[in-house]
C-alpha cells in the first residue's frame, strides 16, 4: 500500500498530540480588521542617548525581564564557567544589542508580542527590522508554523563492491529495533526518526534522522550515531573497509540544495497579508512595487546561482542566533530561505518566508551563558516546545526584515537609510 | 585582439606593483625541511583553570597586545559610542574568545607567527583549530594569496522592451570615465573597477564591481552605486520603467554558485604539504587514510547539492569573524570553499582551501568596537594592505580546521573529542 | 518507532520478491581472474566500408537481431501510424547507428554480453564508448544495480492561508486508500508508492510518486494525478483558490539538485575494477594518471557549479536514447550522474557510476517506432522488467564512456581522437 | 581606469559592425497594433491523414522547400557517406518530424515566418509548440536577439606550488598574442577571445574562450587549445606536473550554474507581449492566470534546486536539435533557462525566455546529413550569421513552447491535451 510521507505524517501527528489542526487553523487565522485596531502598540524610548538606553532597559525591567548582565552587571570572566564551551579562553567578545519590536506572531508555539534581542554592529539593520515588525504588527501579526523537525547524522561505509552494500543495507534494517534502543540508552532526548541509505558504487552513506529535545542537537547525534556504529562495526555479517561517523552529507555548516524537499533542524513557514494603506503608510512603498520588486529580486537570485531566493535573511537571523546563544556558524544552511510577495486580487501585499533548515535549540551550546540566558529569557523560549516557539520567532523575525527591505528597495529609499545609521563611506 | 581576463590582469599587476611575481614566488615558496625544524615553538598555558586564563593574558600582553577589554576592564555599556552600529541600544552580547596557535603563515601580506583570537561557544572548536595550526606549523607553515577582490552593487533596470535594453546599454558604456570621477568624487576609498551588465528580456542589470580600501565596503558600494544611478536616472536617453540599487544578484549575504568563476569581497586560497609523520604523531591518522576521507566527503557533499565542497570553514571562519568585528551574516557567502586533500607522491599530504567570497575589512562596520579591536590588533590588522593580510589569515585558519577535521574523521576520533570538550548529551 | 526509509524499504523487498538479497550478491559479485580470461571476445568487422557496414548486418542477423529497418529496407513514411507521436507529419529525420560492444554487464536485470546501437553524428563517439566497453569485458564486466524507482507528478494548490493549508493536507492523508483506487482504475500499470506535502506559505505541492511498470511513465502519471485532482476539487472539505496539475516541482525535463536524495525514474548505480595491465594496454594510460585526472574533474565541475560531477554521460545517454525510443528531452535529467575513480590498494582503476534520475521505457512514446523497436529487441529489452534492464544497460554503458573519455584526458590523446575520426576544424 | 565587461563591448562592437544599435532597436521593436492584423497567417493542412501528410509537403516544395529526404526517396545507406559522423555504421535511426507555424520573429538575424520542423516521438508536442507559434504571431511576432557568444575549453595544469602557478600565469599572459596567432594557423574559423585562469591552490584552470563561425565549434576550440597547451608544454619556464586539455570546466554536456553570469555558445534572449484577447482566445486562459501560475511554478523550480527556472525548453530544442543536425547532447546545457511571465499594467501577458548556454551551429556536426540539411535549409539557416540566426530561432521556439504549457496549466487543459494527442496510459 502507497504511505503518507514521513514529512506529511509527522505534521499531522506531531501537532496532533496537543490540539486538533482544526483547532490549531483557528488559533493562526488571519486576524479580521477590527480585531487589529485592538492591538496594544507599547512603545519604548527609541533614542541613541544614554538616557534612551536607560530608559529600555526600564522599559524591559518592569514587564520582568532581566537585564543585568547585558548591561554589564557582575563578573563574566570566570574562566572555569565557560568550559564545554571554549578552549583557552582569554576573555569575551561583546557585541552591541538592540532591541526591536514587539513582533507579533500568530504561531502554534509563538503566540502574542515579542521584543526582539539582536545582536549586531551593522547601522540600520535594527532600525529596518523594527520597521518591518511596525508594518506586520499594524497588520494584524505574522502567522507562523513550525512545520517540521530532525538533525541528521549521516556516516559512510565503504565496502569491496556494490553487492555488500546490498548485504550491508537489509542487515541494518533488521536492526533498527536495536538501534532506537541503543538511542535510548544513549541519550535522554534524543529520538531515533528514520534510517535511509544513499548508495554509490560500493559506498553507501546512512542518514540517521533524530528529534533532539529542546538542544540544536548536533553533538546529541554525533554520540547516538557513533554507539550505533560501534555496533554495527562489531556486529554486521559484512565489514567495511573504511567508515567514517559523518559523510559530509548531512548539510553540517554548509548551504546545500536539498534543504527544501527535506528537513534540516527546523523547517518553519510564515505568512502575513499587509493592506495597502500600510504599505504605503509605514513602508512607504506599494504593494504593487514591492510586488514588482521581489519578482525581479527572485529571478536575480536563480540568475547568480543561489539556493533558495530571499533577501537577507541572514542578517535578522545572525543577530537573533548572537544575541540567544545559536551556533551561530550554522547560518551558512539557517539562512537558506525562499520569500515571496505578491499582489493580492484585494490590492493588498502578500508575503510568505519559508525557512527549510533552521539549526537552533534553547537548551546546550551557548544557550547557557549569561547574557544569552538572557535574551531568551526576553523571548520567553524557555522549557518544553521553546526550540519550535524560537524556530517560529526566527521565522516571523526573518520575514519582518524581508519587508522591510524589500519597501526600501521597490521605492529607493535603502541607500539613504544606510547613509543615515551607517557609518560613513 | 583577445586579451588576458580581468582577474588575470589584476592578479599579476596588482602584486607587481609591490614586488615582483617571482619575489612573491620565493617568499611563499615552500619552507626545507631543514629550516622547519627551526621555527620557534612558543608554548603557552593551556589549562581551563582560572591560572591558565591569567597566564594566556599575561603571555599576549608581554607580547604587547592589549587584552584589557576582552578581560572585561573598563566601561563599555556607553550607549553613544555605539551609534552608527546598533539601533535601540540595550547592552552588549558576550561570547567567550579562545586562544588558538600560534599559526605560521607564509602569504603575500601575513607572514609569520600569529596568536589567534576564536570567539564561540561551541566546545572543541578551538581545540581542533588549535590542533590543526600545531600540525601545520611542525609542516613549516601554511602559503596563501589573496589571489584577487572586489564587491559588487547590482542595480537592476526594467524598460519597455529588449530593445531599449541596447540602447541603455550602449549609453552607459559611454559614460563610464563620468562613473568614475562620480565614484570619486563619492569616496576616498572605493575604485569602480568594472561594469558588466546582464540583460534577461527587457531587464538589465548591472554589475558595479570596486575596491575598497581596509573597508569590507557593502555600504561604501551601495552609495557610490547610488549616485550612478541617481545621475543615470537624470540623464540617460532611455528612462527604465522600474529601477533598484540592488537586484539580489550580486551575493549579498547569500550562498550562490557563480562565486568560484568570480570574486566577492576578497578570492583567496592557501595551501600546505604535512609530511606522514606529522599526520601520524600529531594528527593521530595517515595520509592515506585522510585522503581516502576527503575523497568521500567531496563527493557526499556533491549529492547534498552542496556549492563547493569543504568541511566545516563555517566553524573557524565564524568564530574569527565575530572576534574581530567582522559582520558575521557573511559567513552565508563567506564560508562557500573548496578543500583538496591529496596523497603526494612521496607518501605525504597535500591539502589546499580555496575561499572565493571572502567579505573582510579592517576599518568600518565592527571593526572599531574595543574588544574587536583588540582581536585584530593580535593579528597586526590594522593600516593599509591589513584587509588582504586578513583575508589570508582567514584562509589559513580555516585550513588548519579542515586539516584537524578531516584527521578525526577519518580516524573515528571525532566523536571522543566532543564527548570530551563539549557539553553532554 | 522509527522506521526505514522507503528507498531502504523497497530496495529490499522489490529485490527479494525474485530473489534474496544474497543470491543477487552472489549473482554480481565481481568475477574472479580466473573466469575473466574465458569470457568469450565475439569480434565484428569494424570497417567504414561498405562492405563493413554489410558485414556488420550479417554479424547481428546471424545473431537473430533483426536490421531491416534501420537499414532502410521496408516503407516507413505511413502518416497514420505515427499518430500519437507526432502531428503535422512531414517525414523522418535520419540519424547514423553504430555498433558498439559487446559490453558485459553483471546486472540484476541485464546479464550478460550487449551489442549497444548508438545513433549519432559526433564523430569519435561510437568508437570512444567501444574502447571503454573492450576495456570493462576485458576486467570481467560491469556490475550495476537498479536501486530504485518512481516517476512524480507534483499538482500544487493555493489556498488563503497557511493554517488552510494544514486542514487540506490532514484531509489528504485520510483520502489516500481511495486516490490508489482512483489510480487502479485509471491505468493498469501506475502504483501510486507515496504522497508527500511540501509546503511553502499558503500553497502546497503535493508529490505523487508511483511506479509505471516498464513505461517511462510521464502521461500515466499525469492522467492519475488529474484523476485524484478532479476528485480532490469535488470532495475537500476546503478548497484552494488555485491549483495545477505540475507545479515544476518534479524536475521534468530539467536538470535539479535533488535528484541525488530521491529518485526520479530509475537511479541505477554501476561499478568495475579495472586491471592496471588493461588501463594501460587498452586503454594507453595508468589507474595513477585515471586517478588523479579524475580528481582534478571531478573539483573543477564543483568549481563550476554543476550538479552532480561527471564526465560526458549525456553523449552516450543521448545516442542509447535516440536509437531506442527514448524521449530524449529528458536527457536534462537522465545525464546527471556521480562518476569517482579512484587507486585500489592493489594499484588497481575502481570506478563508479551513479545516475538517479534515470527516466527510460521499454513501452510507450517512441519505443513502438520501427527502427526503435528493432534497436531494443538489440538489447533484449522487451517484456516484464525489462525498462530496469534498459536502465541497467543505460548505466554500464555511461561508465564505458566515463573510462574512455578519463583514459584519453589523462594521457592527453583526447584531441588526437578526434582529430582522426571527427571532422574537421 | 575601470572598463566596460567583455560582453558589454562585444554585445555593443560585435551588433555595431552591421547596424547601430538605434537601427536594430528600431527593427526589434514591437509591431504596432495595426500592423499585427496585416501579417499573413498561411495555413496548411493539419490533418494526420496521408492527405495531409502529403498536403503539408506539397504545400513546402511549393514555398521552394526540398523534402526528398526526409519523404525518405533516395538512398540513405551509404556507409561511406557517414563517416566523420559514426564509426561502425549499422543504419540509420529514423524519427518522425513534424511542421510547427510559422513562427514569426523580430530579430537581429532571424527575420520574418519560418516552418519549423521538430523531430520528437512524444504526442502533443507539436501540437503545443504550433498553438503557441499561433499566439506569438497573432501577437505581432517574438522579438528576440543573440546577446553574446563564446565556447570554452579549459585545461587544467598542476604544479608543485601555488607559487609555481604565480609563475606560469604571469608567463601565460606575456604569450597572449602568440596563442592568437596559434590559434590563426590552426584553424580558419576560431578566433581566440579570452583567457581566463581559475586558481585553486596548485592548480590553475585557464578557460580558453573562442568564436567559432558557424560552428558549434566544440572540436574546432579543442584543437586550437591543444596546439597552444603543446607550444606552453614545450616553452613555459615553469613545468607542470601534470596537464590535461579539458578539466571539466567549461561545463560541455552538462548543466551548470556558472551559464547565466557568463555564455556557453550563444546566449539570446527572447520577449514577447500577448494582448489579453489572444491569452484568452487562442490560448484558452487570462494573463492573470497564467502569471500567476508562472509565479508558482518559478518557485517551485527554485524549491527542486534547479539551475534557472523554465517550464520545458528541452521539449522544442530537442526536436528542434535532433532535426537540425545539432549534437543533440548538448541539451543538457543549451537548455538551462530562464522564463519570465508577468501581468503588465495594461492587463496584457509579457513574457520573455533566456537561454545563456545555446550550443548551436549550421556547420559540422550533424548539420550536413541529408535530412538535417533539410530541415536548416527551411529554417534558411546557411551562410555567414546563420548559426545566431540560429540560435534567435531556437530562443523563440522555445518562448512558443513555454507560452503553451503555461496557458495550458494555469487553465487545466494540459492532461486532456496529452490524453488526446500522447498514447494512453
Amino acid at each position: 500500500m502507497a504511505r503518507n510521507s514521513r514529512q506529511s505524517e509527522k505534521l499531522i501527528k506531531d501537532f496532533e498530540k496537543e490540539k486538533s489542526i482544526e483547532e490549531y487553523a483557528r488559533q493562526i487565522a488571519p486576524l479580521p480588521a477590527s480585531e487589529i485596531k485592538k492591538l496594544p502598540q507599547e512603545k519604548y524610548n527609541t533614542e541613541a542617548s544614554e538616557e534612551g538606553y536607560l530608559a529600555r532597559l526600564a522599559f524591559l525591567n518592569k514587564r520582568g525581564l532581566e537585564t543585568d548582565k547585558i548591561a554589564g552587571k557582575g563578573e563574566f570572566h570566570q574562566a572555569k564557567a565557560y568550559q564545554g564551551n571554549i578552549e583557552n579562553f582569554i576573555g569575551m567578545a561583546q557585541v552591541p544589542i538592540g532591541l526591536a519590536g514587539p513582533i507579533n506572531i500568530r504561531g502554534t508555539k509563538a503566540i502574542g508580542d515579542f521584543y526582539v534581542p539582536l545582536a549586531s554592529s551593522e547601522g540600520a539593520l535594527v532600525a529596518s527590522y523594527n520597521r518591518g515588525m511596525k508594518a506586520c504588527r499594524q497588520s494584524g501579526g505574522i502567522t507562523t508554523v513550525c512545520l517540521s523537525e530532525g538533525v541528521q547524522r549521516c556516516p559512510l561505509f565503504k565496502f569491496r563492491s556494490i553487492g555488500e552494500v546490498g548485504l550491508f543495507v537489509k542487515w541494518t534494517q533488521a536492526q533498527q529495533p536495536l538501534f532506537e534502543k541503543i538511542v535510548a540508552e544513549t541519550s535522554r532526548y534524543a529520538k531515533l526518526q528514520e534510517m535511509a541509505p544513499t548508495i554509490e558504487g560500493n559506498t553507501v552513506i546512512l542518514t540517521f534522522e533524530y528529534t533532539t529535545g529542546e538542544a540544536a542537537g548536533q553533538n546529541m547525534v554525533t554520540i547516538c550515531t557513533d554507539q550505533i556504529c560501534q555496533y554495527m562495526m562489531k556486529e554486521s555479517p559484512v565489514k567495511p573497509q573504511e567508515w567514517c561517523i559523518e559523510s559530509n552529507f548531512s548539510g553540517d555548516k554548509k548551504a546545500t540544495a536539498v534543504s527544501f524537499g527535506n528537513v534540516r533542524g527546523k523547517k518553519v513557514s510564515a505568512e502575513i497579508r499587509i493592506p495597502k494603506e500600510i504599505c504605503e503608510n509605514t513602508l512607504k512603498s506599494s504593494p504593487q512595487l514591492i510586488a514588482n520588486y521581489w519578482q525581479s529580486s527572485t529571478l536575480a537570485a536563480i540568475q547568480s546561482g543561489s539556493i533558495g531566493a530571499q533577501g537577507h535573511v541572514a542578517n535578522g537571523l545572525t543577530a537573533l542566533f548572537l544575541a540567544c546563544g545559536q551556533d551561530v556558524a550554522c547560518i551558512s544552511e539557517s539562512s537558506i530561505g525562499l520569500t515571496r510577495m505578491q499582489l493580492t486580487e484585494s490590492g493588498d501585499l502578500y508575503v510568505a518566508v519559508t525557512l527549510p533548515s533552521l539549526i537552533v535549540g534553547t537548551v546546550g551550546g551557548g544557550t547557557g551563558l549569561p547574557t544569552q540566558k538572557e535574551c531568551l529569557n526576553m523571548l520567553g523560549c524557555t522549557g518544553p516546545g521553546s526550540a519550535r516557539k524560537f524556530a517560529e520567532i526566527c521565522c516571523a523575525v526573518a520575514l519582518s526584515g524581508e519587508i522591510s527591505i524589500a519597501a526600501a528597495m521597490s521605492a529607493n529609499h535603502f541607500t539613504q537609510a544606510h547613509q543615515n545609521l551607517g557609518r560613513k563611506a
